[in-house]
C-alpha cells in the first residue's frame, strides 16, 4: 500500500511537470505572436505612417507587461496604465507651473519636485500591502512624472508627446491582453484552485506513508521516505507562491466557475491550514528517522488502532480536495468528524494514559 | 524566565523593525538623489546640448534599476547592460542581413527572425536557474533586440543611435552605483547575515517558550504563547527571502568582512536545518495546545531533565548564532556534543521506554 501511494505521488508530479511545460511552451509561442503582432506597425508602411517611432512603446509594452498568467499581465497593463495617466498628468502640471514661474526658479522647482516625487513614491512603494499591489504602477508613475516634469522645460509640444506615447502604450495593452486571454489563457485563478486542492492529495499519501514506515519491520527502514518527505516541504514552503497566485488571481475577470468575487482569501487559509499540517507529517517524519524507537511489541499493540486513524484522516483529506477541485458540497462536517472521533476513542483506549500521547495529538492536529 | 525571554523576543523585533524603517527612508532619499542627478542631464542646459533627447533613458535606467540592496542594483545594472549589448549585436546583425536581401524578404525576415527570438528567449527566461539570475537581463534582451531589427529598417542611422542609447544607460547606471554604493549603502550580505543569526535567536527563545509553557500549572495555560508561536511561524516561512538574498549578495562586491567568493550557500543550508528544527518547535507547540495532555504528575517526573536539555539546547543555539553573528570559530564540535549527549542520556532514563518516546526524538533534531 506505501508503494502504491508513494508511486501515485510520484505519477501525480511528473503528469504536472509535463504539463507545466507544455504551459511554458504555449507562452513562449503566445509571447512571440505578440511581439510578431506589435512589429506590424513598423514592418506594414501604412501603418507605421500613422504612428511612426513611437510604436517602440507598444514594442515595449509588450515585452514588459506580458506575464505568464492572465491575471499578472492584466495586472502590470493596469498598473502601467494607471501610473503613466497618473504620472503624465502631475508630471504636466509640474511643468506648467514651472513654464509660468519662469526664470531660474524654473530649475529649481522642477529639480525639487522630481526629488520630492520620486522620494515620496519610492517609499510608499515599500509599504507591504502597496508593494505587492501597485509596485509596477508606483515605478511607472516616477519615471512617467520625471520624463515629462523635466522634458516639460525644453519640449513645447509635451501634451502631444504624452498622448502619443500613452495610445501606443495602450495598443501594446490590447495585443497583450488579446493574445494572452484569447489564445489558450493560463489562468492564476486555475493554478491556484489546482495547486490547493493537490496539496490535500500531497498531505493525504505523506501522512499514508509516514504511517506505514513506521509500522514496517527495522530492516526495511529508510528507502521510501524521501519522496513523501520532499512532497511534504514542497507543501511547507508553498506560502509565498499561494499568496503570488492569489493576488493575481483577484485581477483575473470571470471565466469558467470562478466568479468575479470568487473567495481567494479562503483558499489562503486553507493553504495555512494544511502547511501547519504538513509542519506535524514532517516532524513526525523525523521521529521516524531517529535513532531511538519505541519497541517493536509496542508498535505492534498500536498498529491498528493508528492506522484506522491514519487511512480516515487521509480519507477525509482526499474526500475534502476532492470538493473543493469539484467545488461540490462536501460531506456534512458531523458526519466525518463523528468518525473521527470514534477512532480517536479506540486509539486512546489502546495506548495506556500518557504514553505516545504526542504522536496522538499531531494526529488530532488534521 | 518564559516572562523574558519573550519579552526579549518582543523587543528584539520591535528593534529590527525600527532599524528597516529607518532604511526605508534612507533608500528613498537616495531615490530621489539618483533622480535629482540624473535630471541635471535635462536641466542643465551645457548637459543637455551633449545627451539630447537621448537623456531620457537615463531617467528610465535609474528608477528600473535602483533596488533596496546594492546586490540588486548591481544585478540589474548588469543584466541590463549585457541584455542591451547581446540584443543590440543581434538586431544589428538581423537589421543587415535583412538589408542585403532586400524586397519583400526583408520584412519577413525581420518578422521572422523577431517571432523566433522572442519565442526562445521567452521558453529560456522560465529555466528556474536563468530566471532566478538572468530574468530581467533576458527581458532586456528581448526589447532591445525587437527594437533595432525593426527600426533598422526604417533608420539609416541604426548603429549610431544604438551606441547614444546605450551611452545614456551607462550614465544612469553609474549614478545608480555610486549612489548606491556610496552613500550608507544597504547590504544584501549583511541581511542575509544578521538574519541567519537572528534566526538561531528566535529558535532558541521558541523552545525556552515552548519548554516552559509545557510545565506550567494547568490554569496558566495559553496566554503566551502566541509571540513564541509567531516567531516560529517567521522562520519556518524565511525560505523564500533568504534565496533572494543569496542570489543579491553573490553580485555584491568586496566589503565589510564578506570577501568575494563569501560561502552564501552554506547559509543557506544553515538556513533550511533552522527551518526543520522551527518545524519541530511548531508542532510540539501544537501538541501544547491540545485537549489531551499527560498527567501533571509525568509531567513533574520529567520536568528536571527536560529542562536541562531545554536550556542546553538553546545555550548551544544561541552559542552557534553568535559565532556566526561574529565570524568566530564556536567552541569545537565534541565539547558541545558530549554536553548533549550526557544529558540526554538522563531524560532517557527518567522516561520509561517507550513512554514520551516522541518528544525526546523532537528535541534530538536539533
Amino acid at each position: 500500500k506505501i508503494r502504491t501511494s508513494i508511486l501515485h505521488l510520484i505519477s501525480f508530479s511528473q503528469e504536472q511537470k509535463n504539463a507545466h511545460d507544455m504551459m511554458k511552451i504555449i507562452h513562449s509561442i503566445k509571447v512571440g505572436i505578440a511581439l510578431l503582432i506589435v512589429s506590424l506597425l513598423f514592418l506594414l508602411d501604412p501603418l507605421f505612417e500613422k504612428v511612426g517611432e513611437n510604436a517602440m512603446w507598444a514594442i515595449m509594452t509588450v515585452v514588459v507587461i506580458f506575464e505568464y498568467y492572465a491575471g499578472a499581465t492584466l495586472s502590470k497593463g493596469l498598473n502601467r496604465g494607471m501610473g503613466t495617466i497618473l504620472g503624465g498628468g502631475l508630471g504636466c502640471l509640474a511643468a506648467i507651473i514651472a513654464q509660468e514661474v519662469g526664470g531660474l526658479g524654473k530649475e529649481l522647482l522642477v529639480g525639487s519636485s522630481v526629488f520630492v516625487f520620486g522620494t515620496a513614491a519610492t517609499y510608499i512603494r515599500m509599504v507591504p500591502r502597496i508593494k505587492m499591489r501597485y509596485d509596477y504602477g508606483a515605478m511607472i508613475f516616477i519615471i512617467t512624472f520625471n520624463l515629462i516634469a523635466v522634458s516639460g522645460l525644453r519640449a513645447d509640444e509635451v501634451m502631444e508627446l504624452a498622448r502619443q506615447r500613452l495610445s501606443t502604450i495602450g495598443m501594446g495593452f490590447t495585443v497583450c491582453i488579446f493574445t494572452s486571454i484569447l489564445i489558450f489563457p493560463l489562468w492564476a485563478s486555475d493554478e491556484l484552485h489546482y495547486s490547493i486542492a493537490s496539496k490535500f492529495e500531497t498531505t493525504a499519501s505523506s501522512l499514508e506513508g509516514c504511517l506505514e514506515e513506521y509500522f514496517k519491520v527495522d530492516n526495511e527502514k529508510e528507502i521510501q521516505l524521501g519522496a513523501s518527505l520532499n512532497a511534504c516541504k514542497s507543501v511547507l514552503h508553498s506560502k509565498s507562491k499561494d499568496e503570488t497566485l492569489a493576488n493575481f488571481a483577484r485581477w483575473e475577470p470571470w471565466h469558467g466557475r470562478f466568479g468575479l468575487s470568487h473567495p481567494w482569501e479562503k483558499y489562503l487559509q486553507i493553504g495555512e491550514v494544511l502547511r501547519e499540517l504538513a509542519t506535524t507529517i514532517f516532524s513526525m517524519q523525523g521521529c521516524i528517522q531517529s535513532v531511538v524507537q519505541s519497541s517493536s511489541n509496542t508498535r505492534q499493540l498500536i498498529k491498528e488502532p493508528c492506522e484506522a486513524v491514519g487511512s480516515i484522516l487521509s480519507w477525509t483529506l482526499r474526500d475534502l480536495g476532492e470538493s473543493i477541485l469539484k467545488m461540490k458540497r462536501c460531506r456534512p462536517k458531523v458526519l466525518i468528524s463523528s468518525k473521527l472521533q470514534s477512532v480517536r476513542l479506540e486509539l486512546d483506549l489502546a495506548t495506556s494514559p500518557g504514553n505516545l500521547g504526542v504522536l496522538g495529538h499531531g494526529d488530532e492536529l488534521a
